[in-house]
């Protein structure tokens, strides 16, 4: 049986005219060639998803998907489960960190409820959640996306115990061992981090050799399930997106070993410490923005570099030509 | 004889008890502990400098000096001198790179012309200035702070000529060769570096055991004495200031040989690929916020450091405490 939720079979391509126009222009305005790298580089990439000679950001928005974990009742976490539940209401009131962020760079913050209250299967003894409710939770991304006006993307998450589901998932996905994807989460004790460790490694091996999204359904969150929903619905719609840390990059991981390409729409905003992340980052050949040992999650790290691409465009688009200056090259 | 450039006897310390109180509060809003990291400490040290237990960047001021090197004449630079001048302008009229970042994030600008069309001598063979000249622009760049409102601050500079100048100087300060802190600043072809090299290492000969200022007399350019004039009229004001590349923190280094502890109202905005810059960050003991192959100058990569500075400060202020939100920790 196969799932519902499914890639498209043609996932939209970037504007490789606009890049390129924007890339000349970036040799042409008034600074040696190359001076900005990265930044240029960004702005490159911005404008093959915005899909115009002309990328800005002038609407970033926020999408923060919580949810609970059956596997914090394995003791994986510093934090209890009820903590998720207070933290997606001080989201949504602008207290939490996140919103603060995005608050200073004018962005927008939608707060999804994936079912907080209703946590997933524990991972280490049973699937995360059925068919249904994948699709549900994949389906409740992709709606989000589509109700938010925004001209780049911002994933975040919540959910005590997800750092557990992403070294579970992350190690299904590209191999390695469990020690290898698992990390100190929010901060958890040698004692606490040894039965992750185990949890990581049950769960990887109870799902043996599932693959796709069946591997999603078996170890994510429903937050990530939502997360591979959303980066969906921001593909077939050429919004580009800043990812966070080690949820969101295990949730965007499992659409890029379905299809390869599938996450060309997106950049790594940040480098987490936990080990993971760093591992993830390198299966997909990314280099993340900004390495500043942020390990909240909420979509914070990815916010922090939001001003980077809005720079990155502006340095572009908004300095003056040699030519326009009237200067020779 | 003495400068009548000097570091004033006892500088202003940092108020600790505003930075203790941001640290404290770092460690009780809605987030684990340090999961912020870097920011948080970015967050004190604001604190800290601007003397408060609510930093904020809301007024930066980047300002930019510009003068013009009579080393160009030795072939050091992909651009002629001309090219100083027409930057000055375009800076001013706001189509140039720093301009345009500084707009993106509120920031004012303020160009100082530091004499271009005037060059120094070429120092190869001679000193930069004489000391009634340095002493002009060491004033230039006090007062220059003294005339913006601001609570942050970024220095940059404009020169052709100035990463040879910064070169030969971070050599005379911290030793090593000239083939260690010479790079290829706006892009030289291979016969031009090792021209350049040349000349840092006959720069270096020249000024032999000179020390403290004089060593920024006889190698550093107008705008770089201008940038230490700043950096100390920003510590007498206890205004912090995030730190450029290359030529910004060779004149900023000089400073810290003087007088250690001279720079602790500074950090480092960003790694630049000037392998001199990555240098002289390890000798000041710096740790960059961004390394994103920035080689601009004009204070670009401190502009594109100011987000994290105000978001850090955000992250702190405006964040919720587990005990305002209701919540044990």
């Amino acid at each position: 049986m196969r799932h519902r939720s499914e890639l498209p079979f043609q996932l939209p391509q970037p504007d490789e005219a606009s890049a390129d126009a924007v890339r000349e222009r970036s040799r042409d305005v008034l600074r040696p060639a190359g001076a900005l790298a990265r930044l240029d580089e960004v702005a490159g990439w911005l404008a093959s998803w915005q899909r115009t000679v002309s990328p800005s950001v002038k609407a970033p928005a926020l999408i923060v998907f919580a949810g609970d974990h059956g596997v914090t009742s394995e003791g994986v976490s510093a934090y209890p489960s009820e903590v998720t539940a207070a933290m997606l209401r001080a989201l949504r009131e602008g207290v939490a960190t996140a919103s603060v962020l995005a608050g200073e760079l004018g962005a927008t913050v939608r707060v999804v409820d994936c079912g907080v209250g209703a946590p997933t299967g524990n991972i280490a003894v049973e699937p995360a959640m059925d068919r249904d409710r994948f699709d549900e939770c994949f389906e409740l991304g992709r709606s989000s996306v589509r109700e938010v006006e925004a001209d780049l993307l911002v994933l975040g998450e919540m959910g005590i115990g997800n750092t557990t589901a992403a070294a579970a998932l992350a190690a299904s996905l590209f191999g390695l061992t469990a020690d290898d994807w698992t990390g100190r989460g929010t901060g958890v004790d040698d004692d606490t981090l040894a039965r992750k460790i185990d949890v990581v490694r049950r769960a990887r091996e109870r799902v043996g050799e599932e693959r796709g999204f069946d591997l999603l359904r078996e170890l994510g969150g429903t937050e990530m399930v939502a997360i591979a929903g959303a980066l969906v619905e921001a593909r077939i719609r050429s919004l580009p997106v800043v990812l966070d840390g080690f949820v969101v990059t295990a949730a965007a991981a499992s659409l890029e070993v379905l299809r390869p390409g599938a996450l060309d729409h997106c950049i790594a905003g940040h480098r987490s410490p936990e080990p993971g992340h760093q591992l993830l980052l390198e299966k997909l050949g990314m280099v993340p923005l900004l390495d500043l040992g942020l390990r909240l999650g909420e979509g914070s790290g990815a916010l922090a570099a939001v001003p980077l691409v809005r720079m990155a465009a502006a340095g572009v688009t908004k300095v003056a030509t040699f030519e326009e200056w009237g200067l020779e090259r």
